[in-house]
């Protein structure tokens, strides 16, 4: 069923808005849409100003990338963490991931990104070069590669490597408990947690 | 996986909105609202006033209780519709799904819900006594009741019908049989019943 035209502007945009969203269909679209104009309006006003607040504030730590409300992230200001071991991630949602599992102590790199040249992503659109700084500033003694083991998630492990092999730090990697092809995302808990703590020396 | 701690209370609060609404958990939330974070700044203003100008502006007709921009719907104030046959359906989707049939050429009356005591909705609580009103002025010469058929549906079916039988108008309902392209192996036994009871005269 195609909705060619509703009864409503402000509807007709709404739902519009809605539908760009990822995985979301003009159906669900007008299913959340109509959902919202059932509530209040101060709860709708909540939900929009929370959306743009967001995005007007929310800050990427300038140490790490991470996001945060802070120039420094919670974990970078964290000094209980350990600031000589640092995780490098492709995005904010592994470090989700990772926190998670209660089982890591360091700090993270966040890439914001792999290298996938089918996406015209090259090393110089991620934050490695910040990485490289991070490790000349002296302090660190390891670096683990925790990117998804996927071609692109092995190419940029390459490259890094590359790039930190003649650096006195260790470069370790995930243990391969995570399934090959399987987002960090989506796996669960205690095969994480494994994984870090099972994180082997990098070889090519 | 849950999400135990963001590492960023703006984050926390967009995903937690997000999360309100039906059949978006937290994991999808986080999705949608990182989407919304690599956005431009313009772009998630459009996103988050759209949804808070659509709750504050929109209105409900005054004729149908159809959602409109304006005090009369642009349906119940098209002169070509057919005045006199009103449909009456639960909700603003049904007259999306009615309209989009293109074989329409009446006008609505939006319930806002059927009578469900399970869920504490009364007769009250709908525009049944608006659906009265309409009718006792005089215009009316045909109600087609377009209401799921669910045992709330009958139900509301059946309390319209009671309070418009003394009335001189026609009170017709959708005809219910087997679905165009349907397989009569796997239509239920009540439809395939019903169609039987129902047949009408073959014609080409």
């Amino acid at each position: 069923m195609n909705f060619n035209s509703y009864p409503s502007k402000l509807l007709d945009k709404a739902v519009n808005e809605f539908s760009k969203l990822p995985g979301i269909g003009s159906k669900t679209a007008l299913r959340l849409v109509l959902h919202l104009l059932k509530q209040n309006e101060s709860e709708v006003e909540s939900f929009g100003n929370a959306m743009i607040d967001m995005r007007k504030k929310i800050k990427h730590c300038q140490m790490c990338h991470n996001i945060s409300d802070t120039d420094k992230c919670s974990i970078c200001a964290n000094p209980t963490r350990d600031h000589s071991t640092i995780c490098v991630v492709e995005s904010i949602r592994d470090v989700l991931a990772i926190e998670n599992t209660g089982q890591y102590n360091g700090v993270y790199h966040v890439l914001g990104g792999i290298i996938s040249p089918m996406d015209g992503v090259g090393p110089s659109d991620l934050n490695i070069e910040q990485l490289i700084q991070r490790v000349n500033s002296g302090t660190v003694q390891e670096v683990i590669l925790a990117l998804s083991t996927t071609m692109e998630g092995d190419t940029t492990n390459f490259f890094i490597f590359r790039k930190l092999s003649q650096k006195q730090i260790n470069i370790t990697t995930l243990a391969r408990g995570v399934a090959i092809g399987d987002e960090l995302e989506y796996t669960d808990e205690v095969t994480l947690g494994r994984s870090l703590m099972n994180r082997t020396a990098f070889s090519v």
